[in-house]
């Protein structure tokens, strides 16, 4: 206590150690939360690590506490922590005994609640400089402070704690960053309107894991070694994990609004992911272009769809709530504490590799790993007792960065020794003896090259030098926060009835946790036993589909993504029945926004779909060139046949386009289509026609009133949209009432008022063109949403 | 030796046992060759098994061995071979001394070798019959001859010994059956001038193995199970394996004519291929359908090719072959005593699975198998040490089929536990105990359902009891037979000249023989220090390029398929430049033969190529529908466009058929065309041209003579071609020369005059409409195979 108060008194008379030497200007860092957990655990550990490195670079340092916390108090609090410094081992205890010294000894706390505490602050900062007469190099602002105070204090240090012209400004964030992507929009607005994109160093702590930092790194240096192999030819499989045994006990508050998702896989595990696919640049060390191959990493994943994540809760989970939150007895928590999620990316190096997310709360082990397994494709003649790791090319091929803990309770790079001995940078990584008969992923520790780092230090440590060092590379840029938030909000949304699995905890959690990849998908692999949590919803249940009757023919119904399932499935089922009666499927598609979403469920989930035997229609067309992103063709051709195996042949757009100009009559498009629908389909007669319905009632492109297509002899028309592009081609009325069957497909609130109106009206096609829809001998099937069919 | 004189009096006055209450007629077998090594080792063993299973049944039998050796010394060293038949361990030893006696009293030998002999015999049998007062049943002719004598033999029982009508006859034929395509049609062919199919069984023993046997019940069987899982979606890879400790010493003159791709791999391992990718008929009893499906399966398989294989030679059989065969010094055998073939079916059910089909002599160790490995598609959240056999889908995951010897030494059927519990015949499978720590396939044999047979039977009596019961799915028919060898004798053929692998065999082989699938070939994993076998060959060698200049132009040369090989990496590298400097590369390709093989490699083997930048033009087209077998589009589409993903707006078929009539002048398709070009090339300057050259010295659709497309401005032209179909349209020669590259492809000795005589002429576009092709600042290659280059 004496020491306490001896230190505050020199450092308000300005008796600073070491301060005059500092040709290179000086450094002020102010935490603000200087006493929270944060900054107690890590945060002053990390301030003074990068104190003792830097002392010597020609920095000198002041470092500011800040609270909300009066100063009495708050200096106690924090003189309580900083006496607990630890000197790292590898530190001479003499030298460290004196460089913590001087740490206290240049450390200050202030209160900061008010602006004109920041006033003050600010002057004391230009005082001491002046006293001392230092060049100012920078200020760092680091945010150890719950998300809510991020902007009061952003325009405090904005409006009175910008350094001098010439000297830098960085302010440290720490997340959460937004909750989805609004709001992560809306606050990195209101930074943005403070600070520059340049000053704002977003932490993921992640980045600061040796083991994750040094993906990027690692494919820079083994490129020789990696270019050939580092594609979708020859991974099988990337899965980036980190299992904890503890539980959200005592932090149910912050996790009730997080979860999982948002805990750990938006931000860290997505990091990770992004070092692993994205490209590499020429130069790994430029910022700029580290950010560039990251966003355009993000903009190749595959949008992900409920089914792409598995979703459990361990048991006690709700009653922490209950208890922590005081909810009611009946509240049901349905925030998911386990998470595994199937990702994909679909640039042409990794298209088809599936990208393994997950992490949870109270499981079997506490352990984080990337883990890169590399294709089987050799056949080892040699008998398996007798195949070395070395040489055996039938042995599993890895490469695993070990971000921690678990059997080997270090960071670690493995790489398979079938595969390469990799080059690893030698002052910081060593190559690790020992433990040969430890197992790890399915094999002795013996088969792979194993490094630790030489020096094994703090993620926060590491990232405090980066801030020092002004590695941006190394934080999150709002761009690439942007990026995550807008891959990941769509499930987040789609999730949020999702039923979720409660498992025990723990190593009881047996198998119930483990899960599969199904063509596109995950799911748990056991089924049957399991108790679901399923939040209650004022609507129908989710599970079953509602089958009755609409306009007196079969109605299905269900949540959306249920219902282009069943479509799908329906789709393919008719195509096969139909091929195997006839040799060929002649299906009729419409454009639109609706059918999108059931042409990728066709490409990517219906792989024995009879495409080489499928004929693919246009039901409607508009007057555009095909390669125009208007066109409904090419909506068509994106989601649909870029995925699948339709023969030239057998596709047929609407000749829109002839000889150069677009629905030209003279041209005679609508003629030339209905002779090559003559020649192709039997009796004229499709075998399926897919629909639309419009929020005046129109279906293909026959629009109410319109004087084509309704009745008549004519089977494909020309007609005039009320919205731009006007002009377009359509099969008729009459034709479309030839087929075998149609569907209609309508989904979402929009159409509710319609299809409310379609339900009591008669046969009026001259008002409503869909309640003309009748096929004279074929079967219609409405497939109509919920949220259509009830609002 | 007073027995066997015994024995012979009492045949001779025909006190025969039992030979009365045959209510089912009697069954005489005739086996011919009955003193050589199999008769000796198996045959005898399996006819007395025959005896003792049937004794019972109803039917009489009497057993006539047959050899070239004169009566006296023949008997002899039959009854020397019938005298140690051995009682099988579960028969009662009383009944089977009894038996055996009885069954010694049966036999009888037969010196075979004239027409007359066979007469004799025929009538001996005729005559035992009458004095017995027997009903024919039928006979049995076992050819365990040598197949030179086949035809012979055969001519004599067709002519004399046939049974009298209402009896049947089978014979029964011993591989091989022919050494390629064509010498077993023609012994096909002889067989079928004196046999009928049904009389006809071809014995591969692999058939009576207990394990092969029972793939297709299992599958039957089993089928619920399997349904959803045996196919490419969830299969990883099949291996069918034969591994021999043994070397061929002693048998050359034999072993030296063969190799171990006709010894063992187009009839062994190709029968258990067939009962792994056949469809399963409803009824697996039903010989016809079964059948039916082999050959459907066979017609699904894709043709093998010279990188389908790699062939390997235990050092010592060269030197073996030189002193057993009496060859010179020099002599170099190159015999495969090993190989490795890689499979691929193109059925929808099987695309993209590898089939590794490997056997040898002089390896490491003695074993078959039959083993499907299964993908693993699941992530296991419970750590390694805690997942279990039954419930952890990431234990590897696998169905095989022992066929005996290696570590089990016994045949079994082998479950992965966390597959499912196989359904086994009762009677014949039982579930195998014990061994627990043994490993099998990288796991504990307590991870599988092992199943053994409850009477481990040889396969030679399992083939002489379905004989008996006239089984002839147990049998190779003759379109069976030749299917296979369709399927292997251009992998036969593409061979002789190809390097083999030494190896010193045993242990010593060590990695030596591991073999990898890259890209749809296999290729040894071990490439470097390795001595081949080259023999020696009176042309360029297989393995540089020649490359020099043809027509003052880069000329590349090889054997076509290296030159194919070279010509689709020319193609790949020309288009990633091209599309990296301007986005789009547009590939103009010819018709005809030659180039299939290049757009078969290009599809199968450069997953790289820019597809979807790609525009693809014809370079000529006959005047027929696109979906005419005849036109160059439809082999193109077939070829290639089906096989990858180019967009449907970058296909650029020629426009012959317009307005539903082919190349009518006023639908103005070359006009069509070429605004075509206009209007997507830049400066109508394709970035690459394929040509090929026609022996009158035609290129593109442009003939000696023509009156259009060899000079003008006209870029499309209407032509007329000497052979049918006669009009054509092509590309003109001023735009084929307005190319940036330009590749002229030739291949095959029908191709050497012309390519010698284009040697020697200058530009004479109208004698030789290919000696005008002349990039006026692009570049011209010649790619020309050794066979057109060199006769």
């Amino acid at each position: 206590k004496m020491l306490r108060i001896v230190l505050c008194a020199v450092l308000f008379v300005g008796a600073l150690p070491s301060l005059a030497g500092a040709s290179q200007g000086h450094i002020s860092v102010i935490l603000l939360g200087a006493t929270g957990d944060l900054a107690k655990k890590y945060l002053w550990q990390g301030l003074f690590q990068l104190y003792m490195d830097q002392v010597s670079s020609g920095h000198s340092f002041t470092f500011h506490g800040a609270a909300l916390t009066a100063l009495e108090p708050g200096q106690k609090l924090m003189f309580d922590v900083l006496k607990k410094l630890a000197c790292p081992p590898d530190e001479p205890p003499n030298r460290c005994a004196v460089l913590k010294d001087q740490f206290l000894k240049l450390s200050q706390y202030h209160q900061l609640k008010t602006a004109e505490n920041y006033t003050v602050l600010n002057r004391e900062i230009e005082m001491l400089l002046r006293q001392e007469g230092l060049k100012e190099a920078g200020r760092i602002f680091y945010f150890s402070v719950p998300p809510f105070a991020y902007t009061e204090i952003a325009r405090h240090i904005n409006s009175s704690c910008r350094p001098p012209p010439g000297a830098w400004l960085r302010v440290v964030l720490e997340k959460p960053f937004g909750h989805d992507l609004q709001s992560a929009q809306q606050l990195a607005a209101e930074l943005r309107s403070f600070f520059r994109e340049e000053e704002m160093y977003r932490v993921d702590h992640y980045l600061g894991k040796q083991a994750v930092a040094h993906i990027l790194p690692f494919r820079d240096q083994n490129r020789q070694f990696l270019d050939p192999i580092w594609n979708r030819h020859h991974v099988e499989r990337v899965e980036i994990v980190l299992k904890e045994t503890v539980d959200a006990k005592g932090r149910t508050s912050f996790y009730e609004q997080y979860g999982v998702i948002r805990d750990v896989l938006q931000n860290h595990l997505t990091e990770a992911l992004m070092f692993l696919t994205m490209e590499v640049p020429a130069n790994v060390s430029m910022a700029e272009e580290v950010l560039q191959c990251k966003l355009q990493a993000f903009q190749s994943l595959r949008g992900l769809e409920k089914n792409s994540a598995v979703l459990g809760q361990y048991q006690a989970y709700g009653s922490q709530v209950q208890e922590e939150l005081q909810k009611a007895r009946d509240y049901i928590s349905s925030t998911p504490t386990f998470a595994g999620v199937l990702i994909h990316s679909d640039n042409l190096r990794w298209e088809g590799v599936p990208f393994v997310l997950t992490s949870g709360k109270a499981l079997d082990e506490r352990v984080g790993y990337v883990r890169v397994l590399f294709k089987n494709r050799a056949y080892c003649t040699q008998s398996e007792t007798l195949r070395d790791a070395g040489h055996s090319q039938c042995k599993a091929k890895q490469i695993i960065f070990y971000i921690g803990h678990g059997t080997l309770n270090t960071p670690a790079v493995l790489v398979s020794r079938n595969l390469f001995k990799p080059v690893m940078p030698e002052g910081s990584w060593r190559e690790a003896v020992g433990q040969p008969d430890l197992h790890i992923f399915g094999q002795p520790l013996s088969d792979y090259y194993v490094y630790t780092p030489v020096k094994e230090r703090d993620a926060y440590s590491v990232l405090i030098s980066n801030i020092y060092h002004g590695r941006k590379d190394f934080f999150i840029t709002t761009e690439s926060l942007l990026a995550s938030w807008g891959f990941w909000t769509p499930l987040l949304d789609s999730i949020s009835h999702q039923s979720l699995r409660l498992y025990p905890g723990g190593v009881e959690n047996q198998h119930l946790l483990d899960f599969e990849m199904v063509s596109g998908e995950v799911a748990f692999t056991l089924v049957e036993p399991v108790e679901l949590l399923n939040p209650n919803r004022p609507m129908p249940n989710d599970y079953r589909m509602t089958q009755s009757k609409y306009r007196q023919s079969p109605l299905v119904s269900a949540w959306s993504e249920d219902l282009i399932s069943q479509l799908a499935s329906d789709i393919e089922k008719t195509a096969s029945r139909t091929v195997a009666r006839s040799g060929q499927f002649h299906l009729a598609l419409s454009g639109g926004s609706s059918p999108v979403v059931l042409f990728q469920r066709l490409a990517r989930h219906h792989y024995a779909f009879p495409w080489r035997h499928t004929h693919i229609w246009l039901v409607d067309e508009r007057c555009v060139p095909l390669t125009d992103t208007e066109s409904n063709f090419f909506s068509l051709h994106n989601h649909l046949l870029q995925g699948v195996r339709v023969p030239y042949f057998n596709v047929h757009p609407m000749p829109v386009h002839l000889n150069q100009r677009l629905c030209v009559e003279e041209d005679r498009g609508t003629e030339l289509y209905a002779k090559e629908i003559m020649a192709l389909v039997a009796n004229a007669s499709f075998d399926l026609v897919l629909l639309g319905v419009g929020t005046d009632g129109h279906t293909a492109s026959l629009f109410p009133q319109s004087e084509n297509g309704l009745e008549g002899s004519q089977t494909v028309v020309m007609t005039e949209s009320p919205v731009k592009p006007h002009q377009r081609m359509s099969l008729s009325l009459p034709l479309i009432n030839k087929a075998r069957q149609v569907f209609v497909l309508v989904l979402g609130k929009g159409k509710h008022h319609i299809t409310t109106l379609l339900s009591r009206v008669g046969h009026e096609p001259r008002k409503w063109p869909v309640s003309g829809v009748s096929p004279s001998s074929g079967q219609l099937v409405w497939y109509v949403d919920y949220e259509a069919l009830l609002g």
